[in-house]
C-alpha cells in the first residue's frame, strides 16, 4: 500500500509518496504560514490533491513538531506553530472530502522510526535515535514497537536532566540534556570560550566575521577540521555529553544501536569518536554485556516523509 | 496453566504454585548455599518436586539477581551467588528429568511484572517499578510488555546517573542514580549528618545505641516517625533524588504510574510526598500533560514468586 | 583627617566628605555620561571644587566597578563605563590643580571596607562581605587589611565556581556563584518556574502584570512576605546557595562574620534563615569551631562614599 | 635568632636547627605514639635538649596535622593523635624548665611558610600552597601574611565544595575538593577504573599485583610514565581538578603564584600541565589579569621544620 508522508516544518511542508520499501516515488511542498493553521490544513489538502493523481493513497501520515493526542488525531501544543488542541486529522479530512485514515505523529519519532524501518536501524529490534539540532529531540524503539508512552509524549530525551543545578532551558528546568547536546550548546560553549579564552578563539571569531554573536555550529565544524585546538575541544566537550547521555539512556533500555541524526553529524568523526569514547566510559554492566554502537543517521531529510507515511499504513 | 515461581534469595530459596489470577495456591522454601551453584539446581528441583504432587504445572519461572542471558536459560552474572554464564534452566531439567519449561527472569523485572499484571500497576500499560532497597533496582513496562533491551540488561534504573563527578558508585562509575535513591544513600547521609551536624542528630545515634555505623534505614524512619527535624530532612532527601530522577525517565517513557518497592516503603508519606513534589517540579512539559501517579508497591515479598510464574507462563 | 569619597554609578556619581568617624559632613552629587570617561573626570572635579570650600580635605577616594589598577591609579577595565587601562587619577589632579592623594578603589571593596570599619563588621578582623545585587560581589578583610590580591582583582567572589556545568556566566565560564546567589539569579529561577510550575506561579505573574519577562526581585519578595509558597521557596533557594557558598569562602578563609549586602536583603529571614541553614550544614569542621555569623550589612548606600573616603586616607 | 622547628608525624618526630635564612645546621628524630601524647611532648623535650648544646635557641615551633588553638599555645583537635584541648606550648615549657617561645603550628601552614619565606614562593606577596597527599591540605599568604582566619581554621582549601551532591568525604559533607584532588582520589578513580574500563586497567592491575585493592599512587604514575593511556588520563584528571578548584581560590585571592607539594608532584608534567591548562581555562578576568603561574613546591619534607622554626621567631 502507498502512503503520503507529510513533514511540516516552519513555513513550508514538503510531502511525498512511499511505497511499502520505504521509497519516496514522488514528492512535492508548499509554503505555510506558522501562525495560520488552516493555511496548513489547507496545504496538505493540496498536496494530497496532487499526489493521489499518480497513486493509490491508502493513507496520510502527517509529521509535527509539537505534542501529539494519544490517538494521534491531531497536535496539543507546538512550540513554532499555532497550534492549540489542534484537530488536524478531522480537519484534512474534511478538506479532502475523504475518509482516508490520516495519522498525526510527532517529526522525530516519525523520523526515528524511518531509520528504524528503512535507515541506520533497520537490522535492530531496539534503537534510540538522537537528533542532534537547534535541540535535542528523539524516538525510542523497543521490542520492535515505537514508544510513546502513556500520553503521548514519550522520547523527550532531550529534558533527561544530566546536570543538577545545570543551564537554565527553554522548558523551565535546569540542566537538561538538551542544554549540553545540541547546536545550540555548541554555539553557546564555543561564544563562551571567545570570552573566557580569547587566544585560543582567534580562528573562530575570525570566521564568524569578528563577531562572537554571528557565530554558527558549522563554523565550528570547519574550524575543527582545519585543525583548530579549540573547535576540536569544542566537538569533542558535545560529543562527550552525547556519550555520557546515551550511556544514561542505556542503563534504562539496552538499546541494540544508537543513530545520530541532526545537522552535527557533518562533524564526523571529531564528534563521534568522542561520543563512543565517552558512552564506553559510562556504560553500566561493560564487560558483561555487547556494547551499542553509535552511527549516523541514513535517512537524511526525507526521514520525516518516509517515517510519517509508514506509521500511517501500519 | 498453574506455574511455579520461585525467587532465589542469598540463602535460601522460595516457591510457590500461581494461578492465572495471581494468587498463590501453595508455598514453600529451601536453604541453599550462594557459593554452591549446584545446590540451588537441587533446590529448585526438590520444589518442584514437591509442589506438583497436588497442582498440575505447566511452567517453572525463576527470579534471581544478576544479568539474565537475552534467551533466559540462564544467568551471565550474578553479584552475590556463584553464577557465571550459568545454564540453569537445563541444569535444572536434568534433575527433575523433565522438559517442562523452565524461564529465568531477572528479580526486578519478576516483581516489577508481578505489579504491573496484579499490583499497584493492573491498570495501567506503561509503568516504571523502582525497587528502593539496599541497591535501586527497577522494571520497565511499555506497551504492556516488559523491556528487557538488546541484550537483556535492561532496566538498570540504578545507574542512570543523575550527579556529573557525584558519589562513587560499586560499577566503578560516579553519581549513579542508586547512590543518591536506596536505602544504603539513606544510612551514609545519616552517617554522614553525625559528623557534619552532630548536634541535630542526638536521637539517630541515640537510637543507633550511640554507634554512628550501626544506623539503619529504619532507625532514620522511626525517628523521622516521632518528628525528628534531621531523620525527616534525611527521607525528604530521598524522596527528593526518587522524585527527580524519575523526572527523567519520564521524559523519555512517559510512564502512567511509578510504583516505589522494596523497605523504605515504610516511610509513607515521610517519603511519598517529597518524591511527588520533586517529580512534578521536574517533569517537562508539566501542564501540557497528565501527570504519573507515584504509589506504593501491592504484592510485599511474594512479588517474585508471582512475577516469575506469569512470565514463565507467557 | 576629611576626605572626600566619591562613588561612581552607571549614570551619576555621588561623593560626600567623610570623618575620621565614618560621618557623612557634607553630600552633594552630579549627572555624567557613562559612554563619555571625560565626563566623569570633570564631575569629580566640580564636586570636589563643591565640597571643599567647608571642609579641608586631604584625600580624595573613588568608588568604581570595574578591575582597579594594583597601584590604584586608575581602572584596568570597566564593564558598564568606558574605562580602558584608564589614568582617572592623574586625569582628576591635572583638573584641580592639586596634588591631593586620589585613590581608586573597586565598588564592593570600598562598601566592604566601609562596613568594616564602621558597619556591621566593625568588632572583628576577618570578613566576607557579598553585596547580592544584580551581579554578586563582594570584598574579603583578613587580619584587619583589605584582601586585594597580587594584581588587585581579588574578591571576584561571584566568579568562584559552585556548580561544574551549570549556568552559562556572562564570563565565559559555567557555574560561578554569581549565577545562583544574585538578583538576576532569582529573578530567572522565578521566570523558569512561571513555564515549569504554572499553577504555582499564579501569584508572581499577577504581580508582573501578566507577563514573566517583567517579574522583579521585589516582585518575589513581596509575593513571599504575604505567604506565596513559590516564592518563599525561592528566596530560601536563593539564600540556600549563599550560604553553601560562604561555606566553601569560610574553608578558605575563617571569617568571624558574613555581611550580606544589596537589594535582596530587604526579604530579611525568608532569605537569611535558609542561608544560616546552609551555611551550618555545609561548614567543615562543625563543632570544633565557632560559626560565623551571617548579618545584614549596616551602611545602606553611603558604604561606597564612606569607604572610599577611608581607603583613601589610610 | 636560630629556632627550632618540630614536625610532628603520626609516630615519630623530626626536628632541626633552623638560622635566619631558612638553613638547617642540625637535624634530629625521636619515636613516639600516637596515643600517648605525653610521649610527643617529652620527645619535644629530648629534641630541645639534644639541639640547644650546639646553638643558642630563641624559640621553639612546632608544626602538627590539627585544629591549632587561635593563640597558638596547642591543638584544639587532631584526627590522629590523642590530642583534644590539649595544651602542648605549657607542657612542654613544664617538662624543659624554661619560658623559650613555643609556638604551636598548623603543619601545612608551616610548610607553607617555608614555601613562601625560602622556596618557591619566596618572590611573592601572595600565594596559595597545595599540599597533594593522602588529604589536600594548605596554606594561604595575603599581603606577606599567613591566612589563619578569625579562629586559626582558614586554609581549609580541602574542604572547598566543587561538586553540589559529590563524593562523600570524611568531614561528613559531599564534594569536597580533597575528594577530587587527592592522591586519595587518585587511587580511588584508579579501582574505580579497573571495574568499570576492565580492558584499558590491564596495565594498572598488573603494576598492583593482580589486585586492585593495593594499587598506589605510584603506581599510577609510573604508568602513565610508561605511557599507559588510562594512567595518562587518570592523571590529566586529577591535575584538572587541581586547577579547576585553584582558579576558584583565584577569583577569591588573586594570588601570585599557586605551589605544588606533596608526593603526586612526582608525575610532573602529567599533572602540572592538565592542571595548568584548566587553571586557565576557568580563570575569570582572564585577559584582564596576569595569569598565577603553578609550580611544585621546593622545599621537600624539611619545609615543616623550617617553617615551624621561622613562625616561632616571627
Amino acid at each position: 500500500m502507498h502512503a503520503i508522508g507529510v513533514d511540516i516544518g516552519g513555513t513550508k511542508i514538503a510531502a511525498g509518496v512511499v511505497d511499502e520499501d520505504g521509497t519516496i516515488l514522488a514528492k512535492t511542498r508548499r509554503d505555510t504560514q506558522p501562525d495560520d493553521a488552516g493555511s496548513i490544513d489547507r496545504a496538505i489538502a493540496e498536496v494530497y490533491a496532487e499526489l493521489r493523481e499518480g497513486y493509490e493513497i491508502g493513507a496520510i501520515g502527517v509529521a509535527a513538531a509539537g505534542f501529539v493526542a494519544a490517538d494521534r488525531s491531531g497536535v496539543l501544543f507546538a512550540p513554532n506553530i499555532a497550534w492549540r488542541d489542534y484537530p488536524l486529522r478531522d480537519n484534512v479530512r474534511a478538506l479532502i472530502g475523504s475518509d482516508v485514515p490520516v495519522v498525526v505523529e510527532n517529526d522525530a519519532n516519525a523520523a526515528g522510526w524511518a531509520e528504524f524501518r528503512y535507515g541506520a536501524a533497520k537490522d535492530v529490534e531496539d534503537m534510540l535515535l538522537l537528533t542532534v539540532g537547534t535541540g535535542l529531540g528523539g524516538a525510542i524503539v523497543v521490542n520492535n514497537r515505537l514508544v510513546r508512552g502513556a500520553w503521548g509524549v514519550a522520547a523527550e530525551v532531550g529534558h533527561m536532566r544530566v546536570v543538577p543545578g545545570g543551564h537554565y532551558c527553554g522548558c523551565g528546568h535546569e540542566g537538561c540534556w538538551e542544554q549540553y547536546s545540541s547546536g545550540s550548546a555548541l554555539v553557546r560553549d564555543a561564544q563562551a570560550a571567545v570570552v573566557a579564552q580569547p587566544d585560543r578563539a582567534t580562528r573562530l571569531l575570525e570566521l564568524a566575521g569578528g563577531d562572537a554573536a554571528r557565530l554558527t555550529g558549522p563554523d565550528v565544524t570547519k574550524a575543527a577540521q582545519e585543525g583548530d585546538p579549540l573547535a576540536i575541544d569544542l566537538l569533542a566537550e558535545l560529543g562527550r555529553w552525547i556519550g555520557e547521555g546515551s550511556a544514561s539512556v542505556a542503563a534504562l533500555l539496552d538499546p541494540a544501536l544508537i543513530v545520530i541524526g541532526g545537522g552535527v553529524g557533518a562533524a564526523g568523526d571529531l564528534l563521534l569518536a568522542p561520543a563512543r569514547k565517552a558512552f564506553a566510559e559510562q556504560l553500566s554492566a561493560r564487560g558483561h554485556r555487547p556494547e551499542a554502537a553509535i552511527v549516523l543517521a541514513a535517512m537524511g531529510n526525507d526521514a520525516g516523509i518516509v517515517g510519517a507515511a509508514d506509521l500511517a499504513r501500519a
